[in-house]
């Protein structure tokens, strides 16, 4: 399958390398590729500059937002939250209407101080915000309640735990999940909330998941529902 | 000891059966008992009208929230989010300073329509606001993330699942943290967030677990932190 991945940061780096190694073509987007490159310093979050993981993965093509975006059948948005909606406007609808796009964004406000809040929050949500404006593509919001190691690499973390989806296209939440049961998730530990307003439930847990990587200083942990297969 | 429990709906109800059945002295508050007493039909949320569960729990006394904060030695706060703040009022600082208080109330606002929405959320919590507003009470928030049931009897869902606490007062997270023990949660099973500010975390858990109930058909389910013991 064909994969664009939208955003070189450390989520998008990491799907991507997973995604190559499952046999897929991937190309990754960004705004300014030329820009994307030219970086030496890893970026705020720890991810290594861009050039250095392309060294490492060049099945991987870096493209502009609607270069990728025409490539992949399937899209993933691992822009940060605050520039998701631009990066889609960039990719255009012309190259993402119709196609299925897993949303891993989360609405992080670092304008308020240190944790951040999320904006949007409560009676809306960042993939609800994403839908609306682009009411043709298949948006599944999806795996944006981990840390992106856990996301392609769920045994990292022993025992059961659990990725949530939500979307309004049923057919898109399957797709999804036969991707998350490829990155090795049990197809019993993807939970489907329900349409995309309930991305509002699982971008609400960036706040408590911020205060247990602060709590328990590390972050190779994730949320399980126990008793959700009673 | 000598609880008060604050609120006559079924988290009330529930955790002063409890109590009572590990031998401590209860008493129940309200804003008013004969009101209470008078109500014949359940209330919105499926709790049997109060005087239907008095006659069945005799030894738990009905009393003003004053009266019954006066008797506490220990105070939870199980009255609705929306109206915490004055039954808090109602109880009187000269009842409740000094006091350890588990509050597990959460914000539910109702006036945007179904599901809840959060007031306050995000930048602020009720636990901060309640703390803000009474900081002669030693606040521990605590067991707002699950059902009632769950609450006084955790192996009601089978397998590992978690209890946060958020709170400025080491001491009263001890005392708070025996108290969950007593009610059958494994020690291990206690997480300490850290600062009463953490209550946002827990309190933004709500639309997840209410969406959760929708996507299940049940509620004995609950979060548990698989990695948190690593």
């Amino acid at each position: 399958m064909r994969y664009a991945v939208l955003g070189t940061g450390i989520v998008g780096q990491t799907v991507a390398t997973k995604l190559v190694s499952l046999g897929h073509e991937v190309v990754i987007g960004t705004r300014d590729p030329e820009a994307t490159l030219a970086r030496t310093e890893p970026n705020g979050h720890g991810a290594p500059p861009f050039a250095q993981w392309q060294a490492d993965n060049t099945q991987v093509r870096l493209a502009t937002f609607a270069d990728a975006a025409a490539f992949g059948e399937i899209v993933v948005n691992a822009t940060a939250g605050a520039v998701s909606l631009q990066a889609l406007q960039a990719a255009g609808t012309e190259n993402l209407n119709g196609k299925v796009l897993v949303d891993i964004s989360n609405p992080l406000d670092f304008s308020q101080g240190m944790p951040p809040s999320l904006n949007p929050v409560n009676t809306d949500s960042l993939g609800e915000q994403l839908q609306r404006a682009f009411p043709e593509i298949r948006i599944v919001k999806a795996l944006n309640t981990m840390n992106c190691q856990i996301m392609v690499e769920p045994s990292r973390v022993a025992g059961e735990h659990d990725v949530f989806i939500s979307g309004d296209d049923t057919d898109a939440k399957k797709a999804v999940t036969e991707l998350l049961v490829s990155f090795g998730w049990p197809g019993t530990n993807v939970i489907d909330l329900g349409d995309i307003t309930t991305a509002r439930g699982t971008e609400m847990l960036l706040p408590i998941w911020l205060r247990l990587w602060g709590a328990l200083g590390h972050f190779d942990f994730n949320f399980h529902i126990q008793g959700a297969r009673a």
